[in-house]
């Protein structure tokens, strides 16, 4: 059997949740989300993040909720930015074109948005003489961690934070992996300070233990439409056994252990990491959370292959292949030093 | 405690289905449907309904298939037909005009869409002058059973299969209940002939045992568009991790699980029905499903609710209400046996 | 040569407005409707509605119009509600399920809507336990004169007003053959009369002497969206020439052109009228407006297609068709004494 | 009175039209584009670009005709490429976005795509292990002219009409401005063989002669979807007196008008182009068409706002802007003459 480093979602989910998904399967709870497993989870999200007005609704995968959230945000003609690199304006199908929505796409630096060029894009639109012909930018959209596994330092959050106030767009944050930034060493900023820097962003539970499952937290309740719950449902996003979310959830934020898992894949990281360093592999970018990138030579890459399953991510040259390492919640110590041996 | 006749998706899952995601819980597999347990799971949905060449897709939920299967099988000017009291006319919060199509709504007779109907529509639509002016009928859809637990005869539904055949257009079947529909006494159809005579349909699970998930069967694979895994994905319906669809599918699909427990909730039906019957209760529809509508006296009704959970159905007339009870594959007969007590 | 009775779109232009186009031709103009020909043509149009206020927009033509206007009101989970004969329910190619609105359709009696359904329907929405999961009615659509040619009386609009007030959602006329409503002999109300009773109407001129285009009025100016003019732009319905909307509407409300010469045509509609009753001809209904519905004989109809050219409605039984005469502002008096002589 | 060099749909439409429109005024004609007019126009155009077996549709304006044309030929998870200077990238409000559809954007050279970077894209898509989660690129769209007045060398629309074959999508090109890039002295491509290296581009009128009106032609029939006419109705953008496009497009393809009133443009284009030379100021790009940019001081340019009415295009540094002089069919040589005189 070869060793999987692949992604983040290739096992199930953690083990707690499968117990406690057991442990209340027959008690009957009213569907739709409004079952009592959801709002004890919003209460200790709330709790986690301290925001006790936050509005939070859970959905099932990352693209829906992406779509589901810029959708609703958004008037007809406006667009949201995101950097090219962003998971809606690749990876993601045209989930968000196909709500009528254009991703304004602007440079990534190691994935990352820039804030002076999210300022200078507002700015050169408001003065732009044809504006009204014109996409509106109305929402800016970030990854943390990004899709390169880099991190948004505090101060760049704040300038990103502070421009959308200047323009009054919400920022919205795609955190599918929030937990694993949250826990990198490198990270220089709480889970407080994080919602309090951004007006929606969403809890990724699918790459963080659970089944499936993201937990919207609207913490600026001023921008959430009326009838939210219609609007999930219209977009087919509204689970029946919403109690399937909530337990998990709960699961998660009880006794902290949605934090504690995303801890233990970033010591998973920094060891996979240290190994992939004292080998001397070559990093394509030098990423603080549970995905690493690493140059590799064409041939090198195919023997690979045979013991260990990784992501071929794009080419580099002619003879050399970007591959990605993933680690999560679920990874073993023993797996990572049998991938160190092997390299 | 109150006894909870409310819905068929008020409880977990059937514990073999929480057994079997545990037990795999840890094993590593690809994710969005090309894990083994889905591929495991298609087969035996092909060997249950008899068709070998069935192409399968596993959803989350109910409303987002509606959405995605009538999407992605008509084109933009195209109608689908339902019965002014399906599921996609009524409950779903606009989703199938969310994506651009109109419901073309027929009268409903006990629930259910009627071939002659269906039929003049074509020809009407076929001899109008004003035709390009009008939204083209192009595709056909029924739940089977229906919103009021009723069933198409075998002849019905061939009756509509042959109209649809003769005008070029899908039969799509709702089969959100589609196991406890199968296992009515009243059914004169097997699974086979079933299949036989729509061109996509899917299998419930959601109500039926599972945590959430639907199974799509094309059973015509000429008219699946391309890159369907594609056009799933840009509806935000593509679960990352498929494997929770795949393994609920597998164990439902295992032993006839599926039909067992469909079975059993038609005999708690029965029970209850029966009891409802020697209680002299006044039915509002004859349903040999797993929803059984009465009719009571608005007082009656709010003394019931101290003691038993159900669904206020409608207004009947000023001093009557048409209530549902519903029983699922975890309904207890001593439970049905208390319900009929307090009657 | 054939009389012409089609519809009332067969001809081309009033000559004052060919004559001011010509006139005006090679004036440099701004684009995009900042043209001064808009700008005096709104000016006129809130005189002659006598509503200071409006804040006016023109579009081409009918079904494009009625899309731009009910998409930007409706919030994405609402419908409007229409009359199932209405225009966007029946003719516009499901235009406006494609910006993704259910058209909600209710009775119509005599092509109108009833104010009593249309209360009902919002009350019995209210109270629906699922409403969560249904369309919201976010919007009254009527057509004056309706489709059938009929209007609505100053009591049946305001009583429509009346509801759409109680419930906080606009009502938007249709007015396609608005002139020749309100110069109907049974029209019991003024133009500002009209105005003050709906939150926004359009003033149709493709049937009423122009060319195309369609003036947007709303009276209600607190609910039109921002940045109108790009949600205008983006729906592909931006004139770049909006002189040429400028223009026509500018010469239509100079001297109530567009009134004097709807008024021709109803007085051409009334003679048209008296001649079909004193030859016998049956009516399928009472139109006091510009489209008469009468009941022939299938061989009858044939013969009369070698003279005249008119419009086949629909079968009205197997032996016989309900045919549709239109006259319009363009229509002389001779063709009608013509076509009174060959019935 | 200033001078008018701001666009080119300032002013109404060539005298000729008018006077067609005026002539044929009366005439009963069928609507929805099924006029003989219309009819008549669409063989000359046959004629002129002598594809006797294209396929024809008028349509109202430049917007709507991307709109429709992209969003009827891809499928629901394609999107087209587009130079990032395309007019559907940049000035269209987000109208393809609307219809759910990705822009993608490749860099621009004078704003040009270039085949090598199309090729790159089709090649590095089908080598993409993810291109299941990505848009697929379903079309080509450029512009001739361009946005900057630039024209694609036969050599180079070659070059992407044979990677478009190579990758099975079609080639669409607007021609917003078509005359007066096939007029252009640099152009070294005739009409035919410019239809022939494209599936479907469109001819614009709005820019050149007419009141509006853009004719859509499918050089490829096999691409044209069925049911067309419903497809361009449900967009909004089937104009019920069709005549108004259909008598003006007879007119502008009578006699080689279309081409005849380009040819004049750029004869006007040319004595700008030489004085603006003469005068010393420096282009911001070399263009062979009707649109001339150039690079001014800030304060020359308040001095010029003056005398002449011209569009401020970008801010090129901090002390100059980029400006826009266009001349069309209607400008007058002596106003040229007097432009430079200014300058």
């Amino acid at each position: 059997m070869t060793l999987f480093f692949v992604n983040d979602y290739g096992r199930g989910a953690h083990p707690k949740i499968l117990e406690q998904l057991t442990q209340t399967n027959l008690e009957s709870e009213y569907g739709y989300g409004m079952d009592s497993y959801s709002e004890r989870a919003k209460e200790k999200i709330r709790l986690s993040c301290k925001k006790e007005d936050a509005e939070i609704y859970f959905l099932v995968g990352g693209t829906q909720t992406n779509a589901v959230v810029i959708k609703s945000l958004l008037r007809s003609y406006e667009g949201v930015i995101s950097a090219n690199t962003g998971h809606i304006s690749t990876h993601e199908a045209g989930a968000i074109e196909y709500t009528g929505h254009k991703v304004i796409e602007l440079p990534n630096y190691n994935g990352k948005l820039c804030a002076e060029d999210v300022e200078e894009y507002f700015d050169t639109f408001g003065k732009d003489a044809n504006l009204m012909h014109m996409v509106k930018p109305g929402m800016v959209y970030i990854s943390y961690p990004t899709e390169y596994g880099t991190l948004y330092s505090k101060e760049e959050l704040t300038a990103l934070h502070t421009i959308c106030k200047k323009y009054s767009v919400p920022l919205f944050v795609d955190g599918a992996r929030l937990g694993y930034g949250l826990m990198a060493k490198e990270c220089d900023i709480t889970f407080k300070e994080f919602a309090d820097l951004c007006d929606v962003f969403y809890i990724g539970g699918t790459k963080i233990g659970a089944l499936c499952g993201e937990a919207v937290v609207f913490t600026n309740k001023t921008i959430v439409p009326e009838n939210y719950i219609t609007i999930i449902k219209q977009a087919g996003a509204l689970l029946a056994k919403g109690r399937l979310l909530g337990v998990q959830f709960d699961t998660l934020f009880t006794d902290n252990l949605y934090f504690n898992i995303s801890k233990h894949a970033i010591e998973m990281a920094e060891l996979l990491k240290k190994g992939l360093k004292d080998k001397g592999c070559k990093f394509y970018i030098d990423s603080p959370t549970n995905q690493q990138f690493i140059i590799v030579e064409n041939n090198r890459m195919e023997k690979l292959k045979k013991t260990v399953q990784f992501a071929k991510w794009e080419k580099y040259d002619d003879t050399h292949t970007i591959i990605r390492f993933v680690v999560d919640w679920s990874t073993k110590k023993e797996d990572v030093e049998q991938l160190i041996k092997i390299l």
